[in-house]
């Protein structure tokens, strides 16, 4: 496995948002983030675009942790609840299934009381190149 | 049709991002971001929660254009290519159905040159209250 | 929670394909189909469109067992391995969220050796309307 | 561009569902299906199986078209309002990117009065081996 935390070290887009890698193995990964003002939208919760964006970050930790560049092509996210301004956000990504050419996961975002806040399901393109880290 | 433009204004999230609204009708809206540094990932390529939220946004102004609160509760996304630092990345969200209770969106996302870097489609939930600009 | 298998008994389209129940509880419903000559694409393996079938007749199953009539209003489902003439597949639907409006699932598609063949997350409008079996 | 219709006789479970190829050209292709009671759900309206399969279908034919084998491996289905016994749904497949490895589609399901009955998006993947027909 390669070192996943240096990985999400340069992710400056996540990092920027305040999203952190909490823990990292092979096919799986874990990230975070406390919802804060700058995180809204027009309606006063969390947007859309920031719930996404934390599990698509553990989504592309968990999926290059195998050593080899994999990029996502498509995401479907289901929203079950709104967020909040303080409340902690965990995104958990686990393998679902790995070819030659493709694999699947599914990232399950949750509240710090655990209720599910969304759900996602990804599929990233296996290169042949390693990743450098 | 509501004031879109008050709506914008009070996106923090997608504003501290640095997307504009670029154009709004009933159940239509167009956004636009360049691409810069901060929105990179590990790859260095623009990060899928930038393209994502560019899309998000331009879809929730759209379905809320029509002066009833509507929520996402589900999105789909496709990535046909990456973008680069300096890309300037533009949303348009169209209506293709609505009932009494859901409605649906395609956004596309398109480079200066008209290519394709990514196509959502998104369900919204119309809530019976107005939308508050 | 009401009677679905008489749901199922009526569900003339999953029955024409060879599409079970096997089981059912409240949020729950597992369904099996095995893969004949005439389930085939041309290709040769099983034609996407009755897996997805399999998975989306457990998903509505599921939804409409708690009595509430309950309609589909987005599916998503990948692929990770072709199933074969002779294959047994058996979809396990489960919810994942449910509010006054809308639940979501997931559902599993898995061959006997319990290899993923596909999976799905639905989204299911809830009506006000019991179902009436 | 390869001989579409030759691919369409043999898909065995196309063609038992009633479902047909209208046309076919480079990256497009339209499949056509008139609703029978055979095709209904357990609510009495078309099952939402077989609106997929009509667009998977057209999906199938419009990649293979370019003579390269193309196997789906996700689609996501929005579904906008039930089809009923005796309506004729027209499913058109259009290519909206390709890479040298996946290619993406939108396929729109319409009644004969053009109303938009369900809208798919489908990624495929594009393996080395020629189409044979």
């Amino acid at each position: 496995m390669i070192d996943v935390a240096a990985l999400a070290r340069r992710d400056t887009f996540a990092r920027s948002l305040g999203i952190e890698l909490i823990e990292a193995s092979l096919g799986r990964a874990v990230t975070r983030v406390t919802l804060e003002e700058r995180h809204l939208n027009f309606n006063g919760v969390g947007h859309g675009g920031l719930t996404f964006t934390l599990a698509d970050a553990a989504f592309g930790y968990a999926c290059n942790s195998q050593g080899v560049v994999s990029g996502s092509i498509d995401a479907h996210m289901i929203y079950s609840m709104a967020a909040r301004s303080g409340d902690v956000l965990t995104a958990t990504a686990v393998e679902i299934s790995r070819s030659s050419k493709a694999s699947n996961y599914r990232i399950d975002v949750v509240r710090a009381d655990g209720k599910l806040v969304a759900a996602m399901t990804g599929t990233a393109l296996i290169s042949g190149k390693p990743v450098v880290v």
